[in-house]
């Protein structure tokens, strides 16, 4: 189906991540992992210094990066800069696969005029991935915007009440807006390849 | 303090109410009784039958009530139509309190241009109170838009992942607008009382 | 957007809801109102005796539904016989919209192989929404072995620690499958619409 | 609407948070960043040496202080020893909004004659911010006593069945005083916004 | 050690709890039978005449109560009305185990001098049981002003937040005055017990 | 009340507890500090080279301990060896309160003999002090046994459901043996103060 | 795998549970239903008046049980008379299987020594089943005492910090002694299923 | 019963733990201690170096493994490889136990067809433990197509809604899959002991 050349690198050791990466260098494939820590690519990178890696997300490709060309098809939308990593994680994710893709910053739900301003340029992308942190109200309101498919990323931004993405992940799931379809906490690689699912449809 | 005045019905017998209310009739006092159950309230009108008793809210009052006269001085936002019987609590106990009030329905985050269109409108109120369930996103845009005190209410309105009400309070409290505050979940009395309190300020 | 001719009638009166479908009537327009409990339903019906309306998952329609017609475009694949309702909410509300679906009853992941001789009639569809409610296990299956677009619902069938759906709303969001995403407990509805945006695509 | 140059410092680096204070610098503008941690604030210290920082809160301010001067219409009553530093931010926050402040430290409910012997002080501001973590028992006291607006401020102290701020934070939601109002837990810069809102009601 | 004459009545049936009275009877022994449901009660009442039933708690003997003389050596402090259910069950298990109890209403902490006024009744006692549902504050602060055993019971009396008596029960583990101890939520009958455990200290 | 002379070190630094400590030393007071991290006694103990600090808990106190003398009035049992911080929390606190103690150790439920060969032992003491993590069951089976005052210190021993001491704590809470009475998490201090209140009842 | 002709009645309609039974009569086969509500099960039986009703579980077999004969390899130790249940539902699913059981009734932990009694009878069964509520410390005890396979059943009873059976399955799990298993709240069905998995074993 | 050899070494200081050790060497018994850390275990291994430590799993042996031979009773099916530490606490465990197992790597439930493939494999096994982490699907799709004794154990593999295990753990209780029994998160020691305890069934 396409999707097995994708390792979650978190729990995983520099040692045994070397062995995988071994395995794609001599089949002569790309493979992406998520999820690497900062002191585990370093270790990486000395290995295989032609390789991307992406500190904000924790994004690690093989091959480089050759540039998320082609039409963009999916618009991520980031509530606020402490939500890049995960908007990275989907955007990688995407560039990975072939899609083309960008990222809109700080469109947050506290100054909805500036959302408003670019409710025409978001209507040109196929599908919109919406990024939350907080109370996580960013999807609701473009989702009554606008009739995409929307995908609504929480993320684990904010104290207290946040409750690492609790409060996000439900205000999303209970949204009064129509047909929101939501992934799991921090979880921008799901939402990429959810958005690689749907895209099938205009196949 | 001008509080005491107010008793809290729910959990209170038809005999120990109705033994309070002859309490203030003798004493020719108006009393305000809370979630007074419609069941209740019925045995209770049946002896006070000038009393005032609202079926949304459940709020009771001896003295028949003569109006929500004067100025305007807060407005209360509805998010949606289920959220009416918390609002009705707000406005009566400010109507008690001698406070002018008015309840704007059905000012969903969903159809943001609706808001929009009454922003000005709701500049002319001292004081906000946002009643919202669901993911409970209001207080946010509102107070995003206007620079009034703002008094949120989260509703028990919604299913599953609302968590009656739970996600819309964390969602108010985690609120990326600057300076909202906060009340218990459909606590409308406890926002009026809060208004109560900051109207103090004007004197 | 399409979407303004639904009401949630769950918290909605009689009253409330007889007053609303005349608007419908005068204006020849149909509408679809989720939730409603037998009781009110029956008031609704003794008024317009020619309305919709499904017992399972309280969907009622104005005008009775022509039949649910053409390709089916979306299959609904349900985990076990209580979770008709929100199977049926589903249904109801794609066939409202004008979307061919079609409910594939009782998959349970418990016995695998009924799941794998269904997989290649799966294969037809083009979006799938699968319901499941105890441990949810159901998309994570389906997600493996099929790379449609696939709308999780978690129901609140189960007893202790199934949490009323939590469990499996969770599982969902955690799954270990690429690219599920996930709507609120029960929300059937919510499943229909966002096929009904990612069909959209297809345009 | 005034509230525009504060900054969450909290998830941000220090390159981006330089970047940001060379703007403010060269539009000579002020601007406070809450929740900048000790070792990000001696790198931004290092550059702009003439800054003001406050190592219990994290407040970082590119003007120094000129000293929160004039009338105090706002009271800070802080519970224990441990809440200095989520009293301090709610400071320096009126601070910087050119607001009068003072903080009233140790007041705790565990006893209560101290408090009341501080009654008749606290009678003189205009709003009074209550800092307490454990229980947080101390903004129903309070607001028992006097009539003004009260915002309470949950804190993270305490251990076990504090469970990080959030007994107290629910403690101060249920209050049997009337019309207290509450923030995030920790939030002493969303309490500091909300008495700016609503001092404007003296205007 | 004379614990064993209880029975919890919620969960059995009449003809089980005739049946054990009945052996009673035939031992003429005296029982106690908490959390009898008013309904049941009146099926046991029947048969046993001459029994003692008390609305508010549930609880009941077999033998009528012969009044709670001798000294007072429990003093039961109720924060409200509505936790008079909770406060007589103890009450009542004190007069079975032969200990002399005194219940003081409505002794709330939103209105501090009516505590304090009644602080030197209070030191009379040996030992005090302090009752209270909503945030819970009053065993701090009766704590904090005496040298007594403090056993604090939380109910489940509130609405949201209250978390039908977590808030309140957190808030009485948590509390900043010192050596407080606390039973399960509405547990009347095991603050008596431990107080009759208490009491052996003295003999 | 005799209880003002005990701190509360956890969140102090060394500066604030170091100002503090001289002022008992030039009053010529004894002073308890609890939970103070290994690393700030210290820190501590260089300036106050007499003082005791025991490791295992953080208790520090400013005098050296006489020795925990005359007759042993409480008896402090412990489930495990991981409990030992907590019950020394207790023993000391004790001993600084001038109250004979013993700990007994290793008196796990799943080797119920061991237990039933300390009851005679166990009967001397006044008031009994059970400490324990995991699943929380040994103040139950010794409540059972024995009609001695109980306080139950539930600890945060364990791992996944054991929730850091939530599972032993509501365990604790819902025994099914009569008057056992709890105190916090981890709070051997909290359950020597509330021995320290029933001993009262002995003079 | 003899799992199949088993039925979860709970959310099952009369209607299909009658046609349901057609089915089995005409295959001449017996079938077992688990939680059958009362109500439904008199609609049954109207039917098909030689079946069997257990009116504590809801049990409902189709052929009445011929008795649980031979040897009893199966112990049911129950704690308390409120867990009878989820005690028969195990009883009568295994007869249903063909195993030899046997109920022990009311083992609670607060009495030890009624445990210590019983210990060499127990002795005789292959497999124990303990069924607890309240704070489930029972396997722990068992477990402790005997080397069997020991499948621990939470059960709901109780009240506040029971949770529902929380504190008890939470409990079992953290269990201090070894190698003790656990079945989700109240089910009787899946502790019966597990011995009959585990007696395999012995063929 | 052969249980007593086993040490829990997470919360035990190294010095406590030679203490120990020194007490098997001198009485030439071998011992298992859990949950070592790897720092503690160079410390151990210093003094006692033909010893035996697992780093995966912190597992540390006093005596040199011999080699888990002999029949393979025990089959050990690991979902992830993040797993790996859980499933080898549970295989030497085994081994210590005198038991002979064999730990199947990488069975996801995303990719059924690799786990049809092993069927065949897995059914040569008496007992089936079943390790797992993220949603924990995997032992209800095992336990419904084998009629072993399945030993569910839940691992804390996972971020946001994982929930550090327990949304597997909660999944694994609500299987839909028949007599499915569940340990504690990550008790891969107490998933051996429980396969211990069923195989005394085959003696």
């Amino acid at each position: 189906m396409g999707f097995d050349e994708v390792i979650y690198g978190e729990a995983k050791s520099v040692a045994l991540l070397l062995g995988l990466l071994e395995e794609y260098v001599s089949r002569k494939q790309n493979v992406l992992i998520t999820r690497v820590q900062n002191k585990k690519a370093k270790a990486l990178l000395k290995k295989h210094d032609s390789a991307f890696f992406d500190k904000e997300s924790g994004v690690f490709m093989l091959k480089p990066l050759e540039g998320n060309k082609g039409v963009k098809q999916v618009g991520i939308i980031s509530a606020g800069s402490s939500d890049i990593g995960v908007a990275n994680e989907a955007y990688y994710t995407l560039s990975y696969m072939g899609i083309g893709a960008e990222i809109i910053h700080d469109v947050g739900v506290a100054g909805v005029h500036r959302l408003l301003d670019k409710i025409e340029d978001l209507r040109a992308y196929d599908i919109l991935i919406v990024v939350a942190g907080f109370e996580g109200a960013l999807p609701t309101v473009v989702g009554g915007l606008l009739p995409h498919p929307i995908i609504a990323v929480p993320t684990s931004v904010g104290y207290g009440t946040a409750k690492n993405g609790e409060t996000a992940l439900h205000a999303m799931l209970t949204s009064c807006a129509n047909g929101i379809t939501v992934v799991n906490i921090d979880n921008g690689y799901g939402a990429a390849m959810s958005a690689f699912r749907m895209l099938n449809l205009k196949k």
